[in-house]
């Protein structure tokens, strides 16, 4: 059955495993497309153009929020970050199911975009900040002071879960993905998301029995 | 982590395999509770009272509806059908998801209620009238003026599939169960479905960390 493509927002504070769990649903299912942001912040070593990120400058930026072209944006640590439109629709319209690793700022703009009601947005929480901690710490990239930058705005990122669909408590891995792919499946599954349903059931009704 | 019962909506015409699925869904969850109706017809040969109806009289019935004991209830080829609400209302309250072979009419006063937050409704389709009428005959109950009764009574009961969250194509039994089981297990992992979230972040912002 033809679809709309879906907008699966996942939103978490850093350390929760959002990254890897995105990593592991779109090597699931190959036909999810990963949402790349435009960003003003400087491309770290080993980072990608078009895959990482889009990389530009201000101005550029500026002119595309001035034209309507992003469909959220926001301003993080003082660089801009944003989710170009058009790629997001032309999906939409191919019924490819678009993944957004946004915060909850992006996840706010996209909601109340009008995409809101192709929007699937899922929250996932640490089991605890403690835990969160340890795993931040065991990247071994950050001193102190970033660390607590981190998770004061881990806190604040928290404190958005109640916006979000779906809520899980990622304590494991293994499950969180299963509900994931779970959750994915069964929202394609949405009447108002099944583009062709009208006129099968008009064949249906039409049928000479 | 505790939550509310879900009132899971089967909906279908007569023959679309509804029985079936929904018979195979409680062999798969033991949790799952299957709403008994209140009914006025007589009991059949092997129907077994508080298993496969209460059956009653026309005057109780109507004081059930009366007293606002039925969460829903209509009147289908001369017969009075309804739900009584309290065992509902206690499984929701213990978190149990229970479940309704109920028509579009059920469906949609048990959607209008009070416990309309906590539906999840699925429609299944067949793949074709042809089909269906071919499932009725090799029943090989009913003669030609039962069945064009049933069929006409189909026709009303699809149209009314916009109605629902879900819609299904029953092409296939096991495909159709197993979207069924993603469905459950997804709509349970809804946040304002988990009681303890909130309690939970709660104690998650306060850690000492």
């Amino acid at each position: 059955m033809n679809r709309t493509g879906l907008l699966i927002i996942l939103s978490s504070p850093s350390g929760a495993g959002k990254s890897t769990l995105a990593r592991r649903l779109m090597n699931w299912d190959a036909s999810l497309r990963f949402s790349v942001s435009a960003t003003t912040r400087q491309a770290r070593p080993g980072e990608v153009h078009g895959r990482d990120y889009y990389f530009t400058d201000r101005a550029a930026f500026s002119d595309m929020v001035a034209d309507g072209q992003m469909l959220e944006h926001a301003e993080v640590f003082g660089n801009l970050y944003g989710t170009p439109r058009a790629a997001v629709e032309r999906a939409m319209a191919e019924g490819v199911d678009t993944l957004f690793d946004v915060d909850w700022q992006g996840g706010q703009q996209i909601r109340a975009s009008a995409l809101g009601p192709q929007v699937v947005s899922i929250f996932v929480l640490p089991p605890s900040l403690r835990e969160l901690e340890r795993r931040l710490r065991s990247r071994g990239q950050d001193d102190d002071a970033v660390i607590a930058e981190r998770m004061r705005k881990s806190r604040d990122e928290i404190s958005h879960w109640a916006e979000y669909d779906f809520v899980l408590i990622n304590s494991d891995l293994d499950s969180t993905e299963a509900e994931l792919r779970g959750i994915i499946r069964a929202e394609r599954l949405r009447r108002e998301r099944q583009r062709g349903l009208g006129s099968f059931v008009k064949s249906l009704m039409e049928e000479q029995v």
